[in-house]
């Protein structure tokens, strides 16, 4: 079987690094190759894009500017990552993609969502996931959970409640709107639990 | 008088930004309240992303990693500094704007010049210059000049001879194209001469 292009989504602390690592080692010892990645990041230039993005004061940003940030780092990781593991037929399992932008930037940042999948489609070839694991947690467990883990990467943590607010409501209805794509999965589970849920929507 | 938006545009070593300077100078000498900036940059987190574009290896960055980058600089300016001046009725004088995005992602790299100005138009606003004044010199002499100056921003300067044939090709073309805000100049002339032809432009 050839490989398929999963993304996770979710608002902060919603558990998307555990479960896409957790996917990514059934998939190994299963024997497929996986390339296991995450955004905005994964290649050296965009995680120096990274850098910018998440740290500083939170008004560091416009929307726009974020758009164009997280595009150029987006860029970068499909050319250079994505696409080419796609090509050669491995699974590639990414920690955020384009959903996150119309999230953040779009419900969050008031961005117009139309924009920004136009925005897409020039800057990264229209490339969209096969399937999208959103995984929906409160915003206020969520940043409690984020919160605790104390990197240094806070930027969008401190970001006003209704901003939050705005991309948890995002999440919460982009299954409905997209479902081909998207499924919706309770985060406020045990991760086991939900892991399994998970391998079962891939293997399907 | 209110304030105008002008700009300066040109290939490496062009000497746009010792014409930007002296314009600034004069009108200034004039009563004027001008804001002189630069692109990429003027603000503090364009500068920052600056660093990102002119450092490191000439493949460091796909053409639309590139011009998303440049827009995220020159969305947080126009908001950050230019939009605000010209809404005081300062004059604006910028060393390169939006048509150096056009010459060097879109002839440069290959990227559709419509889809460069829709970005334009999302990201910052649709804002064009009053005035653009484009400075025309050989690539090779540019590159010369500009390789004299000794700074460490030298990566667009090790891009291929054919690059750089592009770029002067579109800063040849541009004004003919868009005669009512473009004005092309000999750059191959004495500083001074060249600063009273611009001064005469921008008084009329």
């Amino acid at each position: 079987m050839s490989g398929r292009f999963i993304t996770f989504e979710g608002g902060e602390g919603s558990g998307k690094s555990t479960q896409a690592r957790l996917l990514a080692d059934d998939l190994r010892a299963g024997g497929h190759t996986v390339v296991l990645t995450r955004e905005p990041g994964g290649t050296p230039g965009a995680e120096a894009i990274r850098a910018l993005l998440v740290t500083g004061a939170a008004e560091r940003w416009t929307g726009w500017s974020e758009a164009c940030l997280v595009n150029a780092a987006r860029a970068d990781h499909v050319a250079h990552v994505i696409r080419p593991a796609l090509d050669r037929g491995d699974w590639v399992i990414c920690d955020r993609f384009v959903d996150s932008t119309r999230a953040y930037q779009g419900a969050g940042k008031g961005i117009a969502d139309d924009d920004l999948c136009r925005l897409h489609a020039m800057a990264c070839g229209d490339l969209w996931p096969d399937l999208t694991l959103v995984l929906q947690v409160s915003p206020r467990q969520g940043l409690a959970r984020a919160g605790a883990r104390g990197d240094q990467e806070r930027r969008f943590e401190g970001h006003e409640a209704a901003f939050h607010d705005r991309i948890a409501a995002f999440f919460a209805e982009l299954p409905a709107r997209e479902p081909d794509r998207c499924h919706g999965l309770d985060a406020d589970q045990p991760i086991k639990a939900l892991a399994s849920v998970i391998r079962t929507l891939v293997s399907t």
